[in-house]
């Protein structure tokens, strides 16, 4: 470490950082980098490359109209002149984070949270927080199905007797496993003392941390991470255009978007043609920047026509381009209102947006006509480059796998049903945990896996994930095994 | 859209790609664009980075030798002189398209055709119709076996009172499973007014559409897509000639060549410093132009050494370097004669190129000096990189794979014979669907996944995949599940 | 072939090669390319492109400090002052080489190994003897238990009477699979003579060839193939910096490093902008040559930070950074000492580093202190682009999922006791192989799949290979269905 050694250095180091970075570094982030620098090298040249490093937020206020890059109209006058640096984001609003620190004069904070992030882009965060993804954490851990699903998922079993016994997991491992996506809670547990090179210093102990879910539950009370999909500390545009972004969280077989796209034509053109094309332009014009879309394109992303004509507007929601919610519950339905889906009950008392059977619980999701206008907003999108006859005939076919796909999840629920009215396994009767046998297994797999991957399939042309690739086949099959289960069971239980 | 507000810029703008095009723009192509370039932009500007907008079919045969990409020796008056464009394409032969329609003045039809990519490329297209790809729709649906296997695999199922039934996929389920990649049929259903902003216009209504299957029923009567590999409306040599476009449809656990590839040495060298390989040259040089192969040096490309000398003919047969078929079917097998196979009767009356315990059925196959001419043809591409000993190596591993794996799907549907003689299951003496309950989903899954892939992992040298990503271990495993199944279902059977 | 008519053009080529290779071809291997060239031109070319074919030993030597990249301190004075080409590998210490044959007048063997590459890299040969990568081959067919697995998993399986019977794997299917990775034995099996376009010669026929295997036991009595990593013949240190080389042998579901990789944040960040990364410099600048560790990084490279301190030292050992072994085995464990795993022998006299239910066997494997070790030299890595509460908080989760995986593990374990206790199934006291059965197999998947991948997924984040990518889902799910086999068979065997 030697700091003391390198200080010289260091202080011609950060010039050339404030030469490089064509704007005017604050005092305060200079103050941090002369260390960091040394220390965390990595973060520092990291850094270096964002635009946030190159741009102060009143140049970034030039920018008129689509070309806008900032939501706000006005930065707060003692950060508009500097580019955004550590300390512009590391020691915004103290009072608000319960995980500040006193850290060589400054107060500062380790979790920068989308109440920071609002200083310069309020439109984003406020979009973000109408998005279900901003309530991953809730929407996991406060409803008691699915709290039930993470724990007899993530938990240790133990064998005795000829029995398993399931205990409950402990909070690393569900940071380690569900809440690595949908978010920790992150909270200060203490103070603890660490030699550095330069002399001792005290720090906050975290739990739940490191943590970049999308849910994260932040020590200033705000939800989410706007570094799940905006990585530190580049913050690259390009990255959270390209899909492997996405892929971090939906790649796995409960929803593999990411490896559906790959497979699909959008995904061999972008695969085969994509390192030419332009990944930072704002706004991103279609046919110009690029050919085919990633997952930002029909999903988030400003995108214009070559004429300059606004083909999607840019949104944080996400779901707003989205009639149907197709992945993680039993049934494909209507997006849930609010994001916060805590508050859904059906006519079972069950917190899930439709029965057991499938019907629907319409008073807590969007409408049919909100369904056709989310439906036509993403339609827009396709038909930059398909022609309607083309964009109808692949809706009409997703369709089409929603209704089927939710017929053979039916089909499932009724073998299970059986299953428990006739002994093979306890339910919901016998207030038994509705995940922790074999075909309970099995009738989860058949919706998180199959069913879901199927859709998947259909929305974004993913052939194979729709046939062999955990799609019909394994739906299909599945439900032989779960029947033939239900009646090896019952056999084994006869006298 | 408001078009006649922008037309004036569209003049300009198409002016534009007449001059970029370095190429004369037939006015009728003229004409398609003028209003196009507004309604799908995309679809214009990924037309415009073709080849085809670049040069003109008077221009491509001045190309002499191997370096010419056309196979006609004459194209015909009207178009050799302007580039291929809208027009030339969608608007050839309107009397044997049953899908022309009149549009703006001109009679077009939506659906391309191997017989129109015929003008220009008469070789390819017929060489296209001897590879099994180009009869894909019929050997899946009009073979009774085959088809029942897709009917079983993508239809619904429902339950009650303890049993399941199957019930036969619809069209729209077919078209987004199984004929994603075969092909559908594409019929005219009707003609449909639709308001545009141009006035309102009529459009026929097309089954089956979209979709881009390599073995396609078209409305002229020919069969393919050849935008399947050669994606619209680039038509990238470049695209075509990476792994990705293949892996559209060979990807899964049915036919995971793609995958197998990736982890193979091969796969290593072109994911790590294919980015500097010329993708685009013809003929295609090994060793200056890549490195190692891809997908389509081994199975289709013209390939010459650096001294010009022709280590491969270009093929869109594809089969002709292939001894044997190694997926698909129930056993590898030499590859069949015809691509039509649904000709095919073994001597159990079956339409299988093998008996069910393996025999092949010699007089529909390739005989052993066809296979080794095949063999010889695709070694040749081997030994510009490799010894004879490497390559007599590698290939007396995967003749010794071939005889091994038949070996495991024969042990596997001895079992699968046993439990339909015990009663077990019901099968072909009872005439009933020999896909449809749970030992011979498994039975199935022992050739079109785990034999398969071990055999591709032997062809490819893509290790894991013969062995515990769906290979052996699920080859060996599979047996076992199988027996034991077997004997769950004749003890649950007893009083 | 016809070589003689070439041979003009290749004196020219040969010249060419020499000239672009700016360094001095000896008389040798110009005799080697005079022919080759046109006999397997990708060799030569590929060779072309690589560093070897560029600068001279003498002239490597130059480049003092860091920047070194040959770690001998003195090259023969026959080698130094040429590049090194065919003869120098493939003509060295002839007699040492049970496969030098003679050939043109030259002494030549087609296996290179890495007692050839010590004559100029003696540093990295040492420390790969000390890999457990060198001792992949015996510790694989020369431990009692491992190869029963590998027996079990590659042989064939026959059915006679209800009954399966295992038979052994020949050594063409173990080359083809297990011994893929973990390398063959190539042995000299006679001379075959062939027509060659220069008229009859004669080559070694060796057994086990073609192969790469990491642990490939050699004709000069070394282990391993530094070809594995460093893809010949072009050597790029460019590819094995990449993580696709070694996701040739680290992808499969046994060990998914390469698929975890690619799904956490350092994989998003090397697949999106990884493309405009330095993967030649040497040393590896941190943050300035790359902004994202790929495998190489924490695992094999010499990285400095900007400043120019040594973040990590070079080392092909590999495990040097790793304090548990979290593959491969039963249970994750210290590291064993010795790279040769045959030596270990458990209280219950088994070759294997820990218990059947899980206690390490202490003797064989690294203590704490060792552990403590090497763990703070991953984590100096880690540190220069993570605060140490960051890390702190990564390796406190990912030594809590090493626990809680080893006990579902254990669990397992008690279920597979209880079934052979009960005669559900036959294993060690029936003296029958501990791998043959379904419910052993489910046992092996237990650990060799789910348990190792939520391993990977915890060291390396990649969230769903911890929950439902073959990770705790799995883990459970998997518990209970072997409960059930038990209890199905037990009722089965019941009268």
């Amino acid at each position: 470490m030697k700091g003391w050694l390198l200080a010289p250095l260091m202080v011609f180091l950060t010039a050339q950082v404030a030469l490089g970075a064509g704007g005017r570094i604050s005092e305060d982030t200079e103050a941090c980098i002369e260390c960091h620098r040394s220390v965390h090298p990595g973060i520092v040249a990291g850094w270096k490359e964002s635009r946030m490093a190159k741009i102060t937020p009143a140049e970034a206020l030039k920018n008129i109209g689509l070309t806008r890059r900032i939501s706000t109209e006005k930065v707060p006058y003692q950060v508009a002149g500097f580019v955004v640096g550590c300390a512009e984001c590391h020691a915004m609003n103290p009072e608000g984070h319960r995980d500040t620190f006193e850290h060589e004069g400054y107060q500062v904070h380790a979790v920068v949270t989308p109440k920071d992030c609002a200083t310069c882009h309020p439109v984003e965060v406020r979009q973000y927080g109408e998005n279900l993804m901003s309530h991953a954490y809730g929407n996991l851990n406060e409803n008691p199905v699915y709290r039930d699903l993470a724990e007899t998922t993530a938990g240790s079993q133990t064998f005795e007797d000829m029995k398993t016994m399931y205990e409950k997991a402990d909070a690393e491992t569900k940071a380690d496993s569900c809440n690595y996506c949908h978010g920790t809670e992150v909270k200060i547990e203490g103070v603890r003392a660490r030699d550095t090179g330069f002399g001792e210093m005290k720090f906050p102990i975290l739990s739940g941390w490191p943590n970049q879910g999308v849910g994260r539950i932040n020590p200033d009370g705000s939800k989410g991470s706007c570094a799940a999909c905006h990585t530190r500390h580049e913050f690259s545009i390009q990255m959270a255009r390209k899909p492997h972004t996405c892929s971090e969280c939906h790649r796995g077989p409960d929803v593999p978007a990411y490896k559906v796209y790959l497979v699909s034509k959008h995904g061999n053109i972008y695969s085969s043609l994509g390192k030419a094309w332009n990944y930072t332009a704002v706004p991103w014009t279609g046919g110009e920047d690029f050919t085919a879309p990633t997952c930002a394109t029909c999903h988030v992303s400003l995108v214009v026509s070559e004429e300059g004509e606004v083909v999607a507007e840019r949104t944080h929601q996400m779901n707003d381009r989205l009639s149907w919610r197709i992945f993680g519950l039993i049934y494909a339905h209507a997006h849930p209102r609010s994001p916060d889906t805590t508050i859904v009950k059906n006519k079972a008392g069950l917190p899930l947006p439709t029965e057991l059977t499938g019907e629907p619980v319409v008073e807590y999701l969007i409408d049919a006509n909100e369904q056709d206008k989310r439906r036509e907003t993403m339609q827009k999108v396709c038909l930059a480059c398909h022609s309607h006859g083309w964009v109808d005939g692949q809706f009409a076919r997703f369709e089409n796998t929603i209704k089927s796909t939710n017929e053979m999840t039916l089909t499932a629920t009724k073998v299970l049903l059986s299953a428990w009215e006739k002994g093979a396994a306890k339910g919901l009767a016998q207030k038994d945990s509705i995940f922790n046998e074999a075909i309970e297994r099995k009738w989860v797999e058949q919706w998180l896996f199959f069913a879901n991957s199927t859709r998947y399939a259909s929305a974004m042309a993913g052939a194979d994930y729709g046939v062999f690739a955990n799609g019909r086949w394994q739906m299909s099959k599945n439900i032989q095994e779960m029947v033939d289960w239900m009646q090896f069971k019952l056999k084994e239980k006869q006298k």
